[in-house]
C-alpha cells in the first residue's frame, strides 16, 4: 500500500557525493455501486470511497541526525467515479466560503511540514481534528460508505433530525479536520501512552469590532492507551463562531475503545456535540457498539450506532450495519455492506443517497473494489 | 513515453522482506502556437495537445496471481500554455452542473480501477465513451488540433450550423468520456476480436417526478477485429436526457476502419448522431477519409471530413486537413498542420480560434512540439 | 532538494532492452506562523511560503543526441496551511476572468516544453516574467514572506498608495508571471552572460473593433552578467491593456546586482513601474537595499526598500525587514523575519496580514519551518 520511490540526488556537473531521500507516492482508489433505498427517494450511484477514501499522495521523511527528522505529507481527496477533486476549508469558518477547490485536487485530506525527535513531533498545516480519530478508528466501517458510524451526523451540515431552528448543529467546518493548525504529538515510545494537543487558527482580522472575528479558532487535544488487545482513548476539542439563535461555539467530546478477542475485535465509542446557541445550548448524543471478525482472507463488519438530538422532539437515527470485506491481496479487495437506519421525533437520516421522510426508514448497499497504491 | 518508478516497499522496523510493486507516471505536454483566420474575427494563440492530448497521470498494475490482476489509472488533462486543468463531469448532465474543476487538476481524462483475468476486464469509473474511440482512433489528427476531424462536431456544445432551435444537439455531457462507468472489455487473446460493454449512471433520485430523473443514464458498446494490417470496428451508445423542443435522449452509432499498405496507413469512418426532440427527431451524419504516410523520421497526415445536419437549411461543415510530423525520438515530436473549413446551408464552423460568418471559410495553422515522458 | 526518480522502462513482455528516462519529482511544504500588527486591524495566521513558496512539481530532460534536449517543467503552488492550490491565468487579461483554478491545483508557478541546444533554450507556455527575476533574486527575501521587498508592490492588485483613480497600477496580470509566452534563452556557457527574450499572447479574437482586443499581449527581455562575485541584470516589459482614465499599457524597467563580499553579500535593486492611463502616465518608482550574512549554519537577512507613486500626494512606502534563518540540513530550515512598514503621503502598505490606517505603521513577524524534497 505504501511504497516508497527510490530517489537519488542528482549528481552535481562538478562531480559531488549524492545524497539519498526518498518520496513515497501513495493512494488509494475505491469504487462502489451504491444503491439507495428511502420512503422519498431513491439512487442508484457509482461513487467512490465505499471501504477506503480515495486518494492520492505524497510524502517523505528526512533524518536530520541527532535524532531529530523532518518530514511532510500532502494527501489530496479525490472521486475516482468522476474524476473530480474535493474542497478544503481556508480558514475553518461555515458557510461556501469554506469551502475551495472548485472541484478540482486539493490536498484537503492533509498538508503538514512536521519536526519530530525524542520529544514528539510539532506538526503545522491541515490535519484531522483531534475528537474525529475516536469516531474513526473505533468504527469498523473507518467512517466510509453506507455502513459508516451515525455519530459522525455531527460533522455533517444539515445533520437529519435537527430542525431548521439549529441549521449550525453540525459539527462544523472543524468537525472532520481543521486547516491552519499548530499541534504537538507525544512519542511513540511511552509505555504505550499516545496523545496530542491541537489548536487551529481562523485568521479573521482582530480589533474589527466583528462578532465573528474569532469564527474559527479552536482547541483540542486527545489522549489514549494501547497495549496488547486493548486501545482506549478520549478527545475533546472546541471551534468558536458568533452566537445565533441557531449556532455558535461547538464542542466535541468523545470515548472510545477496542478491545481484540482474536476470534473478534469488539469496539464502541461515545460522543457528545455542543452548541451554544444564544440563551443556551443544544446537545446531541450518540454511540456505537461494533465488532470486526476476520474470517480467512476475508472480514465480517457490524454495527449499531445511534444518534439523537436533545432538544424538541428529540429526533433520533438508529443505524444497523453488516458488511463483508474479501481481500485477494493487501492492496486489493472487494467488498459489500447492508445498512438500514430507523428514524423517530421526527429524524429523517437516510443511506446510500436516498431521503426519506421523517420517522421513516431508509437501506443501502454498497458492491465495491478497493485497490491500494 | 511510459515509465515505470522503480518502488520499494518501505521496510518494516522488524525487518520484514520488501514487497516490490510499482507506480507510473507518465503525461505530455504539447505546445503549439495557433492561428486561426476566420470572416468574423482571427485570432493567435499558445495553445496545448495540438498533436496529442497534454496530460499527467499515475497508473499502476498489481498481480493478484491465478491470472488475476488489480490495475488504477489517473490521469488529469491540462493546459500547460496557462497551467490550468481540465473541468470533468460529475454526473453526466447537462448545463454548467455538468462541468467541475473550476479550473484546477482533475482526473478528468480517465479515473478508474480494474480487475482483470481471463476473463476479460471490468473497469469502474470516469472512462473514454464507445463511439468516441472510433472518431479518434480512425481520425489522422487523432482528434487534436486545427486537423481534427469535423465528425465529433455532434460532442460539442454549440455545434456550427445547427440552429437555436436544437442546441441540445452536441453530442452531450457523454460524448467523449462518461463518469460513473461500469465497462467490460473482452479479453485481450481470442483472435484479433476486441470489444466493450458500458454502461453510466446520471446519478439522479428515482421517484421525485421529475421528467429529468433518468438524466445522464446510457449505456453503449463497440466491437472490433484487428490482425495484420486491418483494424475495423463499430460502436454504438444512448445517453438519456429529458425530451424538449430542443433536446432528448442522445444517441450515437458509428463505423471506422483502416488498412496499413506500409507506403500508407488509409482510414475511414462514418459517423450518425441522433436526438430525441419533443414531437421527432434530428440528425447528424459525418464521415471522414483519411491517411497516414510515413517519411523517414516523419509522417505526412491528411483527411477530408464532413458534418451535415439533416434538419433545416442542413447546415454542412467540410475540412480539408494536411500535417507534418517530424519525430525527434520517440517521446518529442515537431508538427504542423493546416485545416482550410468551408461552410454552407448556414454552417458557421471555424478553425483555430477564429469565428466566421455564415456559408464562409475558415483557415487555422499549427506549429508545435509534443514531448511525452 | 532536487530530486531524480530512478525510472526504468517497462520490459516489454517479448524482453526488450530498456530505455532509461527520468522525471524528477520536487516541492517545498513551507508553514509559518504569522502575526500583523496594524494601526487598523491585527491578524494571526498559519501561513505558507513564509521563506520560500511552497510547491509541488514534475520535471524531466531527455537527451536527443546532438547536442539536442527536449524537457518539461510543470509546477504547481500550494498552500500547505490549508491544502488550498493557486490561482492562474488563462490569457493574461485583467479581472477575475483572469484567475482561473478555483482553489484547486494548477501548475501555476510554472509549464513550460523546451528544446534546447548550443543555440540555446527555446521555452513556450507559462513563466516568471522577466523583470520579476530582478525584483526576487536581488531581494535577501526572495519576495517571500513579511520581509518580502516592497518593489513589487507594483505587481499586486489594489497596491497600497494608489488612489482610485489609478486602479489599474499594480503591475497588472503578467507582473509576476505570464501565460501563453514563447521565451528564447541564451546559451549558459557564453562568458558569464546570459539572457532571455520572451513575448506573450493575449489571445483575444482580433477585428472584433473591441479596445480590448490587444489586452494581455506583451514583449520583454533581461540580461545579465555573473561572475565571480559580481552578478547584474537589467530587464525591460511591456504588457498591453485598453487605455482608461485608470488603467491602460503597463511597462516595468528594473536593474538589480550584488556582490558576494565572503563575510556578506550585498545586493540592491531599482524598479519603475509605468502605466499608460487616458491622456498621460503614472509612474511607481522604488528601490531595495539589503544583505545576506552567512554566520555558521545559518544566514542573517536584512533588507531596505520603498515603493513610491509619481502622482497626487506621492503616496509612499517604506519597510526595513530583518530576519534570521537557520539550516538543519541542505533541505530543511528554521527561520525567523520582522517587518517594520511606514508610509507616508496617503499610503496605506500593511504586514502579516494586518491593515493600517493611512500614514500610518504596521509591523509582521514569521515564525516557521522550510522543508524541501
Amino acid at each position: 500500500m505504501k511504497k516508497s520511490l527510490v530517489a537519488l540526488a542528482v549528481l552535481a556537473a562538478a562531480g559531488a557525493a549524492s545524497a539519498q531521500s526518498s518520496v513515497t507516492l501513495f493512494g488509494v482508489v475505491d469504487a462502489t455501486l451504491t444503491i439507495g433505498r428511502g420512503e422519498l427517494t431513491d439512487r442508484t450511484q457509482l461513487t467512490d470511497s465505499g471501504y477506503n477514501s480515495s486518494r492520492l499522495g505524497f510524502r517523505g521523511v528526512e533524518d536530520l541526525g541527532g535524532g531529530l527528522s523532518a518530514s511532510f505529507w500532502l494527501e489530496a481527496g479525490m472521486n475516482n467515479d468522476n474524476g473530480s477533486g474535493d474542497l478544503t476549508s481556508l480558514n475553518n469558518q461555515p458557510g461556501a466560503a469554506n469551502s475551495t477547490g472548485g472541484g478540482g485536487l486539493t490536498f484537503n485530506r492533509r498538508s503538514t511540514v512536521s519536526l519530530s525527535g525524542g520529544f514528539g513531533e510539532v506538526r503545522l498545516g491541515r490535519d484531522y481534528a483531534p475528537t474525529f480519530w475516536n469516531l474513526t478508528v473505533f468504527d469498523p466501517f473507518g467512517t466510509n460508505g453506507v455502513g459508516t458510524t451515525l455519530t459522525t451526523l455531527g460533522t455533517q451540515v444539515g445533520v437529519a433530525g435537527v430542525g431548521a431552528g439549529v441549521v449550525g448543529f453540525n459539527g462544523g467546518p472543524t468537525g472532520v479536520r481543521t486547516s491552519n493548525s499548530l499541534a504537538y504529538f507525544l512519542p511513540a515510545n511511552i509505555g504505550g501512552f499516545y496523545g496530542q494537543i491541537q489548536g487551529w487558527l481562523g485568521e479573521n482580522p482582530q480589533d474589527t469590532g466583528a462578532a465573528t472575528e474569532d469564527d474559527g479558532r479552536g482547541l483540542g487535544a486527545r489522549f489514549g492507551y494501547a497495549a496488547g488487545p486493548l486501545n482506549v482513548a478520549v478527545a475533546i476539542q472546541q471551534t468558536e463562531y458568533a452566537a445565533t439563535a441557531t449556532g455558535g461555539d461547538i464542542r466535541t467530546i468523545n470515548v472510545g475503545g477496542q478491545w481484540d478477542f482474536g476470534v473478534a475485535k469488539l469496539m464502541a465509542h461515545f460522543n457528545r456535540d455542543t452548541i451554544d446557541v444564544l440563551g443556551g445550548e443544544v446537545d446531541g448524543n450518540s454511540f456505537l457498539v461494533g465488532a470486526l471478525v476476520p474470517v480467512g482472507a476475508g472480514e465480517i463488519r457490524a454495527s449499531y450506532s445511534q444518534y439523537r438530538v436533545d432538544a424538541g422532539a428529540e429526533p433520533r437515527s438508529r443505524k444497523v450495519a453488516l458488511g463483508y470485506v474479501h481481500n485477494l491481496s493487501k492492496r486489493t479487495a472487494l467488498y459489500t455492506t447492508a445498512a438500514y437506519v430507523r428514524n423517530d421525533g421526527g429524524a429523517t437520516a437516510a443511506v446510500g443517497g436516498s431521503t426519506t421522510t421523517a420517522n421513516e426508514n431508509s437501506t443501502g448497499f454498497d458492491f465495491g473494489i478497493r485497490h491500494s497504491f
